[in-house]
């Protein structure tokens, strides 16, 4: 402990005893935490509503989406203002394939003609709205060039469950274009499943019961999506690989050997175009054919159809196939006692829009807490481990900067990442925690001593509260009594994935949500006008997301023990695999009783002979899975992170000083790598990018998580025997975890 | 046995042995069960499809609502039929209170002004929908007169759980016109609600998502309703009692004594119209207020708000309140051996325009039964006991005509009836059963022999298999393993409710349902050109209602020992008990947890401060309740039908010859009376004219059954005293039905 520590834990004793909040920092020593519990107040009372309203409106000046000038000029303003609050920063460039429209048509061609706009009209009082020419036309990147015209099938959100009901109704997409309404699951996802079922091409249309005049009043009068207002969005296949579709693995750097674009796995095969639903309604009521089911009607004054035809459709697409720069900022604060132990911390800076929402809400959070942490240091302080600060590029592309900085970097990234937290839009509401279990516990603690801007209490309390008021009796009985709100796994969507999902960095994306409905995602109306008058219009909640998110990183940076969970990760291990033996079960049950029901005619007595139907064919009745080799290493696990949890509570214990011993660093050295002993270095089935065995998005998800994925999906896509094998895969990395961890706690036991 | 009878068994056993299901017939010995099987089948060869579609060509060719001209008009040609088929038939007259409009406003006043056209229009190529000049204007009948102007309130069904929305949201009616969707409940629920919370006026309107476009094509397209059409209906507070509001209790004769209109009880305290969604979406536009809730919203293309205002609406209603006669038209067949059994069967004739589907598709088959029946006795049958089959009037108003009948013959139907079968508006489809758990067995096994129109099977099969397909999976197993399919108990909507709630008459309600969406009902649509062209076309679910109902009738009425299962009585009753048991500590348990909640500041941390949100009160946990009483008698019930059942099944064994002597109407004579001990004189807690203590429609369902709902009810208003008063008043009852049970087991037990 330098001298200069010494001094400021004299000065600050007395702020320290005024902090109410009795719970010990996991990983500090007594003194060490009321030190840390200093700096994180005075770090806690910088970030300022003003300053971040400021740097929306800067930022969100102009459009800035990947290749336009002003998200060069975006980054060369934040590595400034890095800069300027005394951050090492550099801007780090990649250059990805990345297509922007050159020609869009969607027009009805049979039984009548109807010529779709495919623009979004600018709206007075919204300056912004109104720089047309900077703006990217409504499109969704990444789907191949086409001219096709086909009969028409409205596919609800174009999901399996959907396919099965299609089905079940007779009805085939074979050279069909589909109309998909948003939701459901990652857009990509669409057109995937279309194309996969034989259709030529897709489109894409928001319903106003999602987030239109059904869900509220519309822009401007309210936050929702007029009829023109169109959702952008990439459809690149992140369920396979995120990142530049020519550089998979590797970093997309000026010499980085590229793929051919004809070779690239994750450009969506078919063309696909985004509608608002005054284009689509002329092209849905012009569908004939069975009804929809009654959860796949939208809130168009229309009878919802599926088709196929009588409308046929007439879709073009053809993009301009280009190379374009992406511009990374990153920043780094020097670790004092461990310069090589890296806490990252990013969001990106890229819009489809001029996004004062999506992303800009998330990054000025991040510009104030690296302004605050400068201060900090100002004030005498320094980060035991290293901080990075980062904004990324062509998020919206496919999570490229982000991902293209990982892949660069891998090998460094394995040695020194101990945590990547992450953001990106963020409302009013709830504090949304999506992460490594190995988080979980921190990031909970952290919520606990965060006040909400809306309410008389924490954080933690209001998210207490909703899961009471609004979720199972199991779940609410678990939110009064587990030792921490149990927190969601990683799905995609965001910055985040690239780090735990290809190179096993425990990773949290946190946000808050829940109070503001949205009906301008990436869309022209996604702008400071609208957010100052919808969303968080005072920054509240913004202040509040800089305050936790960088608590969180010095929490991380500042402990002598990294403060990982492992109890926590062993327990949510168990939960996973008696999830996942559940699964079995209730799909051998419901396999075993569709098939009785197939053999006693229950589908065709209730058929109604005036409707199409199809039964459905008999399944094989799914075999028992070896369970055990996981059953017995989550039991390891669980074992060896109780003996872990053991000794650090003793060491704990008394004023705990011994965690402030520089020995604690060999401890630190191995757990730094246990996410990355539950990675594979083949990856999982079909999609070896996704290396992480315990979480990743659904292959028929694309955002949405799947935990323990390999086994997950080999069961519900019926796949026995890879469901055994991915069992045993699985099975053996909790137990190198499991040792991992016992060699850990036989490390700190030394300690003592 | 008469010689003839004997005479037409040889003659009819080659027949009878063709017959392939072998069940016994309860209550008939070997020889009666073939000569009754013989006599089935013949009777089921007669219905003809082409004879229901004329004779609803005849009955729906010009309005025939009460009052009206054609409306006699079809009494008469009924009689005639029902005499020119061999019956003893007389058209018995009452008169009633029955209001039509006068004067007709609703008028959007402010922000902006909107006339509603409060009419239906003719459609080309449906000749009936232009008979204006004879068309009730559409109106719901007995609402009180009023002129009124007030703020607009959206209530969704305005049903309980709606106005407890309304209160966590701080929105009162008071002083307010509500609007109302049809659904959730009987329409007259929708008022008495609103008065009850001070509102002064309330629309009633279609929402296009219930059975307009949303739901599929509108007429004349498709079935649906189309922007005009208007659900025209009763509001009399069918939960307080059916009938005359000025009669109650006794039969509304010429010189029955009459209360004066101010003292009626079921007359609507305040202006009602219904709307359709033409007339109603300017109105719901200009609602301001807070967002509706999800699952409030309907299709229109607008944002679904609840208010108050700053939509202001004129509501103005004067009706002529006069006297009416009424036609019922009763036929009788006398029975030979039993004559003073009676087996009751009826439908309604009158409609709200021309009616085709409701009610003439229900009674055209009672028609062809009568037809038929008289055929059979052409043929030499003879029932043991007496048909007695009924052409209701002014069932539309408020089963005026069916109710008037029943209280004015009480004394001699509480003496001599043994069941009541009912039918009403019927599609195509599976067969919907309703009624009193004595005729569940006899239902459920001429459902087994009667084939369904669409299927290679029979309507059983399919009743079956839809509870499989849709059912929970208790429910499911059930339907595999219960010795007959649970049938629905009685609620109310349709003419059985007098037999059954008032008087304790064992009866059932019987039609087909669930293939024929209909946005026409109660509308001038309700024609022939729509039936023909949309419902039951070919009228093969005519035919097959006609046999179900036919059969039913002759089974009850030809056997030796009345059919009853007190066995499914009394599992049912059980059943119910642990339902009620179950409420209780549901309720106990949500009160305690919402308790907790608020306490808890629950609700004060998930409301979003830019939403009014008023948490609610906290309410005393309830105590236990003695249930002893109803489960010893459940208990009690359950050992005396084991016996009667075994005492039964020992003497229908070998030819069951003893079931033919005419010792058993000894036991008749006391089974008779079975569901009569059901009853209590004091009838209902607040509506005595209910006097069945298993089943009634609930006070705020107004259709929808309650069981046990004396208990229930008190239940669920959280009237605990009540509660315990009435479980010992039910207890009571079923040891009384327990007892006549033992009585008539013992008397049986003598025939051996």
């Amino acid at each position: 402990m330098s001298l200069k520590v010494i001094g400021i834990l004299g000065a600050v004793v007395g702020l320290a005893a005024r902090t109410a909040d009795p719970r010990p920092l996991t990983g500090y020593s007594a003194a060490a935490a009321r030190i840390e519990r200093d700096w994180e107040a005075r770090f806690q009372s910088i970030p300022s509503p003003n300053r971040l309203r400021e740097a929306m409106r800067r930022l969100s000046a102009r459009p800035h989406h990947v290749g336009s000038p002003y998200d060069r000029d975006n980054a060369e303003w934040l590595l400034a203002q890095f800069r300027s609050f005394g951050w090492d920063a550099h801007i780090e460039t990649f250059s990805i394939l990345y297509p922007t429209p050159r020609e869009r048509v969607v027009e009805l061609v049979a039984p009548t003609h109807f010529q779709a706009a495919l623009r979004e009209p600018a709206i007075s009082g919204d300056p912004t709205s109104a720089q047309q020419g900077e703006q990217l036309p409504t499109y969704t990147a990444y789907a191949a060039d086409g001219d096709v015209t086909a009969p028409l099938v409205y596919v609800n959100y174009g999901v399996p469950d959907d396919y099965e009901e299609l089905a079940r109704r007779g009805v085939s997409v074979k050279g069909a274009i589909v109309i998909a309404r948003y939701g459901g699951a990652f857009r990509g996802i669409k057109p995937k499943l279309a194309a996969q079922h034989g259709a030529v091409g897709c489109l894409i249309y928001s319903d106003p019961k999602d987030d239109g005049y059904a869900a509220g009043a519309v822009y401007p009068a309210g936050p929702m999506r007029q009829r023109d207002g169109v959702q952008r969005g990439t459809v690149i296949d992140l369920s396979v690989e995120p990142g530049d579709p020519l550089t998979p693995d590797i970093g997309a750097t000026a010499d980085a050997k590229r793929l051919a674009v004809s070779d690239a796995k994750t450009i969506m095969p078919i063309p696909v175009l985004p509608l608002s639903y005054a284009d689509a309604e002329p092209l849905l009521a012009a569908i004939g054919g069975p009804l929809a089911p009654e959860r796949w009607r939208g809130a168009l004054p229309i009878t919802y159809r599926i088709g196929a035809g009588p409308a046929r459709v007439h879709l073009r697409l053809r993009s301009n196939w280009e190379m374009t720069p992406i511009y990374d900022v990153i920043a780094r604060l020097e670790g004092s006692t461990a310069p090589d132990e890296w806490v990252i911390r990013g969001n990106h800076h890229d819009a489809w829009v001029n996004g004062a929402a999506d992303p800009l809400s998330g990054l000025v959070a991040v510009l104030e807490e690296a302004r605050a942490l400068g201060a900090l240091v100002g004030q005498g302080w320094r980060p035991r481990r290293t901080l990075i600060y980062c904004a990324w590029d062509a998020e919206e592309a496919g999570l490229i900067g982000s991902t293209e900085w990982v892949e660069a970097h891998a090998e460094e990234l394995r040695r020194h990442a101990v945590a990547y937290l992450n953001s990106d839009n963020t409302d009013r509401g709830y504090l949304n925690l999506a992460g490594s279990p190995v988080l979980e516990a921190l990031l909970d603690d952290v919520a606990r001593e965060i006040a909400d801007p809306e309410t008389h209490g924490t954080l933690w309390q209001r998210m207490q509260a909703l899961v009471v008021r609004t979720g199972t009796p199991e779940q609410r009985t678990e939110a009064r009594t587990r030792a921490h709100l149990r927190m969601d796994p990683p799905g995609s969507g965001s910055d985040y994935s690239p780090f735990v999902h290809h190179l096993g960095i425990p990773a949290a994306h946190i946000v808050f949500a829940g109070e503001d409905d949205n009906g301008v995602y990436h869309s022209i109306y996604d702008d400071f006008a609208w957010y100052t008058r919808f969303d968080d219009t005072s920054f509240a909640y913004g202040r509040a997301l800089a305050q936790t998110i960088g608590t969180a990183a010095m929490r991380l940076a500042d402990a002598p023990l990294i403060p990982y969970d492992f109890v926590g990760l062993a327990e949510t291990s168990q939960k996973w695999v008696a999830e996942l033996k559940t699964l079995r079960a209730a799909e051998a049950e419901q396999i075993a009783e569709q098939n009785r029901e197939i053999r006693d005619s229950v589908f065709a007595r209730t058929t109604d002979p005036r409707e199409a139907f199809v039964a459905p064919d008999t399944v094989a009745i799914p075999p028992h899975l070896s369970f055990a080799p996981l059953e017995n290493a989550a039991d390891a696990l669980t074992r060896a992170a109780a003996t872990y949890d053991s000794v650090r509570a003793s060491l704990s214990a008394g004023d705990g000083s011994r965690l402030d011993a520089s020995a604690v660093s060999a401890v630190n050295a191995i757990i730094i790598q246990s996410e990355r002993e539950l990675t594979s270095r083949d990856g999982l089935p079909g999609r070896p990018w996704y290396k992480h065995l315990l979480y990743a998005p659904g292959l028929y998800t694309g955002y949405g998580v799947k935990t323990v994925p390999g086994v997950r999906e080999a069961i519900e896509e019926k796949q026995w025997a890879a469901a055994d094998a991915e069992i045993r895969r699985v099975g053996a990395a909790l137990d190198a975890e499991a040792r991992l961890v016992t060699r850990a706690a036989a490390t700190l036991e030394a300690l003592r």
